[in-house]
């Protein structure tokens, strides 16, 4: 049986996760594959942290160099987060030619060019399953399963701590501030959740999927981005009412020869299967010409299904080595023109759903609706309802049939002078079953 | 560019699809990957037939052996279906060093021993993506995607005829008959639909799908098969009001230490997203012991979501024989003695719905009801509906707390022996969340 040798740079939740796993699972692994992945090194940053797992001393090291001229070690798992050093270590330990594997997708999504630009200029193995939907294999599916199919769209719920949150609001009628600190409780959310709430996360993750269908590098900044800070409860009310459920879509798609990608809340027909995901699940939806709708489903986050990602990557790095460097492993290039092929969010057509806070007077229906026509903005369906006559606002809820965003922000600006319409609109975009 | 030559055996519907897919994306497929997959024969039965495709005639041919022994042929796709000639069609390629793709369930589950021992023997690949769940990636998910993982249980809605007829009878309240009717206008039942509706087409692919989670080679006749003949309009309306869905799920899994392969259909708490998956789709829910609970789902057979599967496997082909054949393409062994650690569904424990037709006179629950209780089955809820007074036979509907299915067995037995009871006992098992 043949050994290979690997090194974690990072020894936190994934990191000790993969570990457990080769620690229970290893010898399958090799009685299936024929090669033994081994951890032979490390990287932490304090070698007498306690930890959850127990480990001779002897495995850890603070010199990420012990790693990088250690010729044995032929896999780097790079399982420590953000920027810096992490992309340092990528780079140079595919510069020694070492096999590397990350589950960092905010790195990837943006520095990601000059990453991929490296593994396309000398060959090298880049595994990065981890790094969206944790041990959903969303990046193997899409650049080896579907590689006959020309993509058309990719939707994703692609974020466990928003889902979690919209689920709880929306089921148990909890706001949005206890929906937050129910699952911080649950450990769903961080201390600080801003990355995931403002639709930061998922901006990330599209971006690099969009790279990936689309064969060409999408970086983060070209992604249009909204989160779920302001959504509140009412309004998820309202959309079932009118059949829809709220979950924050992440969406890559070619409408007309136009790329978009974008991050919002969307308004999903509650008979689409995209909102039985709950809780803390993710899902993709990916659309081809061959395959038609492929959705795949699961936990996209934690330390055990991250780690179970972490070792696909691993074996196919075995087979990458086993095969003397020989894979197919091409990477999304960046080309900088490709931005022109964008649709700008100003440019996209969707049905909106509005809710505007109105006084309760006679007339205010006409005046909202009067600006909306005059803007090309038809409705589809109203309600108002006139609780607490005379004690200040009241919602008045409408969706609309289609209509381009330009015109939306233009009429939204013009109603929002009204003197009887108090606050900021509610403005959300419902998912349509076609492009 | 590398161009990559490749036969076709059989033209029918998913090899012309193959044929589409290749002329229309194989340009992409190229870009990417490095090299240029071209059909250059195409194995017919009768080279004058008509065909959706028009194709120069140059391209056919009825003779294997000019396939067999052109070696500029690498990859051979088996798309003919039956189990002659493709068995010998496969092996012989196997043997002359060619690349075989399979979209053949039925050869593979009923005679995949000597296949999968042969690749074993000698080095070789074989692609089978398309033999099971058309376009979606549910082998190289279980054998790449999860290969860290110890699987618990594989549950499927694995055959799109069944799951249509069973979901036109649910939501559109339609009986047996007229839904069989209905799937066989829209093209998704067969002219003889028996091998759907048996439950045999599902238990080839959870034969298929039990050999790769569990690594041994599990045949067909290991695996225990009921189907939807039996199925009434009234049932799906019965588990209804107890909160369930019925679906033909196909499931493998382990369970203290033994395995259980079987096909039934199976009442599903209506939350769960299983009962999501309607009309002609299937999913596959894969439990590992890291990953946890994957769901994949999509369009499980037509032309074009297969013709994606096997480009997917062509591909992969390529990259085997790009590497100079240094996969680790490991199969299933066959393992006779295995069998010992299957429990027989005599030994499995569920539980149970049950649809007695009994006349309506006193007296009849308590003797149902004491015949169950004599066997230790104890009832959770039960619904009679005293209609037609006098008018010969009622329903009588019960669900079960959990029982050991050989009790159940006997004591149906002997429920149906009563005078009071008419015609069989309509039995149906429950979808349990833990195994």
């Amino acid at each position: 049986m043949q050994k290979i040798n690997l090194a974690l740079l990072g020894f936190g939740v994934v990191g000790q996760a993969v570990y457990e796993l080769l620690s229970k699972n290893a010898t399958r692994i090799a009685k299936i594959t024929g090669f033994h992945p081994v951890i032979k090194k490390i990287l932490v940053r304090d070698l007498k942290k306690k930890r959850k797992i127990s480990i001779d001393k002897g495995f850890l090291t603070t010199d990420f160099n012990e790693i990088l001229s250690d010729e044995e070690i032929k896999i780097v798992c790079e399982l420590m987060g953000g920027l810096e050093p992490s992309e340092e270590y990528i780079l140079k330990s595919l510069h020694q030619g070492k096999a590397v594997i990350t589950a960092n997708k905010a790195l990837l999504s943006e520095r990601g060019e000059k990453i991929f630009t490296k593994l396309n200029q000398r060959r090298g193995y880049l595994g990065f399953e981890a790094s969206v939907g944790g041990g959903i294999p969303v990046i193997k599916t899409i650049r080896e399963s579907l590689i006959g199919n020309k993509i058309h769209r990719i939707v994703g719920i692609v974020n466990g701590t928003t889902n979690y949150i919209l689920t709880q609001m929306q089921e148990r009628k909890m706001d949005f501030a206890k929906a937050l600190r129910l699952a911080q409780e649950k450990g769903y959310a961080e201390a600080d959740p801003s990355l995931d709430l403002k639709g930061i996360d998922s901006a990330h993750k599209i971006s690099l999927l969009a790279s990936l269908a689309f064969n060409f590098f999408v970086p983060y900044d070209w992604v249009y981005v909204e989160g779920i800070e302001k959504i509140q409860l009412e309004d998820l009310e309202f959309a079932n009412q009118f059949g829809y459920v709220v979950k924050l879509l992440a969406m890559a798609q070619r409408v007309k020869g136009k790329l978009e990608v974008r991050v919002h809340p969307t308004l999903i027909p509650e008979k689409h299967i995209l909102t039985s995901v709950r809780l803390n699940y993710n899902a993709f939806l990916i659309e081809g010409d061959f395959v038609g709708n492929i959705l795949l489903h699961g936990l996209g986050a934690g330390g055990y299904p991250t780690a179970s990602a972490v070792v696909s990557d691993i074996v196919d790095a075995i087979k990458y080595i086993a095969s003397g460097q020989n894979g197919l492993t091409i990477y999304p290039l960046y080309e900088k023109e490709r931005k022109k092929e964008f649709r700008p969010i100003e440019e996209c057509i969707f049905r909106y759903y509005f809710r505007f806070q109105a006084l309760d007077k006679p007339g205010v229906l006409s005046k909202i609706s009067g600006i909306l026509g005059r803007h090309g903005i038809s409705i589809a369906s109203v309600v108002q309802i006139g609780r607490h006559r005379g004690k200040g606002a009241v919602p008045i809820v409408m969706l609309t049939h289609e209509t381009k965003e330009k015109a939306v922000r233009v009429a939204l600006k013009e109603i929002e002078k009204l003197e009887v319409v108090q606050g900021e609109t509610v403005m959300l975009r419902l998912f349509e079953e076609k492009g």
